[in-house]
């Protein structure tokens, strides 16, 4: 059996990732990065996800990029938007993909880990740079480059197993494998009462990838 | 004046390389990551820096790598060496280079700065990974995909221009660019007096360095 860090977001996708990771026979180190986020509801979503899911550690980096600003999901003078946008969007976080494979990065050197999974996906991407299989490989690339580890000849693996699947590929895919989606949390401004806004982009593609892939949406929306 | 971001970490590296950045009319933002060091002693020399050299911006974002553990720089059961080491040193921190690159790749790309100074040197490097020019030009690749200012045409470079000086050449050219090492540390277990061990891999090459360079040394070393 081999460790493996999976990044965990307590989203749809890193729910997924994390069943496919043990599904192909990993001990699992779930790693959450609470970024300043709003929707920090995830970060409660993704410990019971690390439990329910059989991770064998679930660690949660505090890094404070909310001094930075730049986004809607760290910076709350910019509204997350509720409309249907074009190119890249207001949710877009500076970089936070490099930062999160950065500490995954980290964290696997540690545990001697030469696989990482991270659930990103270019087909659902919402057009965020840091999801495109380009992008993926050229982060492996510089991750050999830059631990130990690879120097030693142990080289990292980044697996992004939902690069190429539509959400409802994703959703039929968990559900095969047990993922219980109640227990996980999309949207990008989620109410104290644990309600998806339903408007946001991220509930929009949830709530079409359940009904394209035929599966009962357990979600509770607000609108 | 275009802006950049230079990572500072309050050494005798960094600074030369803020000083580098003004010298190149760029208005510099200074980053630098709490991580947990044992040397803290380090932040405020990064603050005073800053001050010093001019930079329009010091940020400090803090990141608790210490419960990843591994290195003697932030896991308290690893005592630093004081004798030579061979290979790469117990000193090295988990991915800490990329980490700090990724930080600054996110406040580069906020500030609208396609720019970002490291002090990294292939030289005197201790045998780190990721201090190697192999692995910083991997960073600038991968980075170049990863911000939405790189994918709408405004390409980011890495600087690196301690990568092939020696330490005393970067001793002399921060001199002649009025740098005052007396307000940095390199010591990477200074005492509460700001004195130098004079021990460390760090003192070590940093005593050699101002003797080779025939600069004086304004350490105060306990030893």
């Amino acid at each position: 059996m081999k460790n493996a860090v999976v990044l965990l977001s307590g989203g749809l996708d890193s729910a997924t990732v994390l069943a496919m990771a043990k599904s192909q026979g990993f001990i699992c180190y779930a790693l959450s990065v609470d970024y300043g986020q709003r929707h920090h509801s995830e970060l409660a979503a993704a410990k019971l996800v690390a439990q329910t899911l059989g991770a064998r550690e679930h660690r949660v980096v505090n890094i404070d990029l909310t001094g930075f600003g730049g986004s809607a999901l760290t910076d709350s003078s910019i509204a997350v938007p509720e409309a249907e946008s074009t190119g890249i969007p207001l949710t877009y976080v500076p970089a936070r993909n490099t930062i999160m494979l950065s500490l995954a990065l980290a964290w696997a050197e540690v545990l001697h880990a030469q696989d990482i999974f991270i659930g990103v996906n270019a087909v659902d991407y919402s057009g965020y740079p840091d999801c495109r299989p380009a992008y993926i490989e050229a982060y492996q690339r510089m991750a050999n480059l830059a631990t130990q580890a690879a120097v030693e000849g142990a080289p990292l693996t980044i697996h992004a197993p939902l690069l190429h699947l539509s959400k409802a590929e994703i959703i039929q895919q968990g559900t095969r494998l047990g993922v219980d989606y109640a227990t996980t949390v999309s949207c990008y401004q989620a109410n104290q009462l644990g309600e998806a806004c339903g408007l946001c982009d991220s509930c929009r593609l949830r709530r079409a990838g359940f009904e394209a892939a035929r599966v009962i949406d357990p979600t509770r929306y607000s609108h």
